[in-house]
């Protein structure tokens, strides 16, 4: 392991020089490459389906694991549209002159070393490796070791891309064994892996905030929220919270709460309630929803803070704003809220005051997401407050450092 | 502490939640209780004096521990300096239309609760609850044993100050007791404070490092290097080279290490060799620099890696530019590193190419500081490269989050 990081750091060095057309030219080889090998590819991924049958894994985790023509050419394809982004690397922003003389700017540059600890999903290597590469970065990828024979093959795809572009092939190492004392071993490693994110179930963020020595890049859960004020176009209150919750179900930027405004409750409630129920969503709600509707559940406490990534939502009548701002504080994830409002002040209050990744007024939560933010390309979504927060793209992966321009000053 | 954390917690969103106005209120207020009280400050300093004289504390830092009236009014001064800078919350930035419809910004807000770890310097107690204050967060002080006194006395003032503006005292906090115990309850309280900012010596920073469960801003050490190239102006370079090491021995921006390059060598050291000689400076050379100054001591590896904050200077003779870069990586600190050159593709080189938090062409060192870059104030300097790097100001107190304008729109 300390070897690979020492290769990693070293790789890392000749990324940050290397300009902005060879590493474009690795990622259009590599997806070259993945197009070319495909047939090989497809046989490592069978190697992998094969065992996890054998060793009987979940339909589910056989579909994410499972890899087919169609999801090479889509790979391939992520590769060259990540090479079409615009270079992160290099500017040079805020160039001020200072009282000595000194003109005192800020250059953006690569973190360094990335390490990336996944799952059963090997399109994650492909897509995880572009991005680091992009951002001028090298990579340590410790995927699940169900996927280890496709996750070799395609990163073999980017290493020799990379090498026809004239860079280093160990700025993408796919760690080449599975065992989980690995895992201990790389978030020790804060001497070669500058940033680590975690990409995975809640057992695996866990054990990353405990061991690792260096910073993390997570996403926790999404325990998002739509309140809908008593100065809501009742029409687009309804079609909003129909979409944050029905559009789809397992995703972090889902609805998982709904919080209604007393004043309204019973205009809004019987138009959104038979649609839900239609929908097949089960509400859960506070007693007072539940005499406007009585043919839902009853909401407990640990359902206000659950991520039910399933047609369930947590439904609450409140006084008004600020108890709904209460109500996702007391509650809630800090991933994505959103109010419904015609009332300027209160929308206002509410961007400024709920202290979200993401907050918006009179739009879906489900909107929380890269490309529709127009980040280009997305490596996550962070639920921390430093660094990057919400939808992480390229920037996320780099840093500023002050550069300095002088003619000779010195400090007097 | 879990109490503090709490209360720091829930001050923390009415501090986010207040004006411009009243947290500039609230620092001039502390100013004038500061005066007003300059003499109970100055009696409760004393006590802290008196036992730290009786415990055998050293000149040094009772130097540091030591109040007197004009500390006091520079103090005054200070957070009325801070109360006249620019609010850095509430700013939207990068609004753009998507093809939705929807409008993304970010929207720059405080991080919530700080919390500081400092030594024995009263003058950081009014310091860093001003920057805090001035940013919109909630703040827990822990400062060392030997000032609690004076802490508390300060404190009393800044809590009545954020009174009168009609805000939350609790949102500066010193905590009122000193075991060492309490620092790792500080350290896991990650649910109550959302970033923690060591300030002392490297016992301190390690400590936090290992048992910190929430993101860090910490200064790890400067060694910094001015590397003389062979297309330098061999003036420029004496000047910059002599103020960069002599101008303050102590500070972590000082030069630790000097490279030359071998063709300017002999000029370059025979004519600022006798400069820092004459300044009592030793030097501790490579063996061929020893052979063109006989009277300077030989450098081991350890000289390389260390940051001397004293008169002692490293130096070596190397090939040039790659050479320089090579040293630099491999014994740096990442902190602040200049080239001397006339030469613009080096210059740019080297600017992009050496991984530090400033990086500077011509110019001396010392200049890394918030003051001299225009930051208005500092809260310290950042080592690390994620979140804030270099020197920090209001805005490393801060973060921004994802704001969505709508007008009902859906995710199709």
């Amino acid at each position: 392991m300390e070897a690979l990081g020492r290769g990693a750091r070293q790789a890392s060095r000749l990324m940050a020089a290397s300009g902005t057309q060879a590493r474009n030219r690795a990622l259009e080889s590599t997806a070259d490459f993945l197009e070319q090998r495909r047939e090989a590819v497809l046989q490592a991924n069978a190697e992998d389906v094969q065992a996890a049958r054998t060793a009987g894994l979940s339909a589910a985790l056989l579909d994410r694991l499972e890899l087919n023509a169609d999801r090479i050419t889509v790979m391939a394809a992520g590769l060259r549209q990540v090479a079409a982004l615009a270079d992160p690397i290099g500017a040079i922003e805020d160039v001020r002159a200072q009282p000595s003389g000194i003109q005192v700017g800020r250059m953006r540059v690569p973190l360094g070393v990335i390490g990336i600890i996944y799952e059963a999903r090997p399109g994650v290597t492909a897509d995880a490796a572009a991005l680091c590469l992009k951002s001028g970065n090298a990579v340590l990828l410790r995927g699940g070791s169900e996927a280890l024979h496709s996750n070799l093959a395609i990163s073999q795809c980017v290493r020799d891309g990379l090498e026809r572009a004239g860079l280093p092939a160990d700025a993408v190492t796919v760690i080449p064994a599975t065992d989980r004392a690995l895992v201990g071993a790389m978030l020790a490693m804060s001497a070669w892996i500058d940033l680590i994110v975690p990409r995975g179930g809640k057992g695996l963020i866990e054990r990353v905030i405990r061991e690792a020595q260096m910073p993390i890049l997570k996403h926790l859960h999404g325990v998002c929220h739509v309140y809908v004020d008593d100065r809501a176009d009742l029409d687009m209150a309804v079609a909003i919270a129909y979409n944050a919750k029905t559009q789809r179900y397992g995703t972090c930027n889902t609805m998982e709460c709904l919080l209604v405004a007393r004043d309204v409750a019973r205009p809004f409630l019987e138009r959104v309630g038979p649609r839900f129920q239609e929908a097949g969503v089960e509400l859960r709600g506070c007693e007072e929803s539940k005499r406007l509707l009585p043919w839902i559940s009853a909401a407990t406490e640990q359902d206000y803070v659950t991520e039910h990534l399933a047609p369930i939502l947590s439904l609450r009548i409140v006084a008004g704003l600020d108890e709904a701002m209460q109500h996702i504080e007391q509650y809630g994830s800090a991933h994505t809220d959103a109010i419904v409002t015609a009332d300027h002040p209160r929308a206002m209050r509410f961007l400024r005051e709920v202290d979200s990744s993401s907050v918006m007024i009179n739009a879906s939560t489900r909107f929380a997401d890269g490309a529709e933010y127009g980040l280009g390309a997305e490596i996550g979504i962070s639920t921390d407050k430093i660094h990057a927060r919400g939808p992480v793209g390229l920037e996320g992966l780099t840093t500023r450092k002050f550069v300095v321009f002088g003619n000779g000053q010195v400090r007097a």
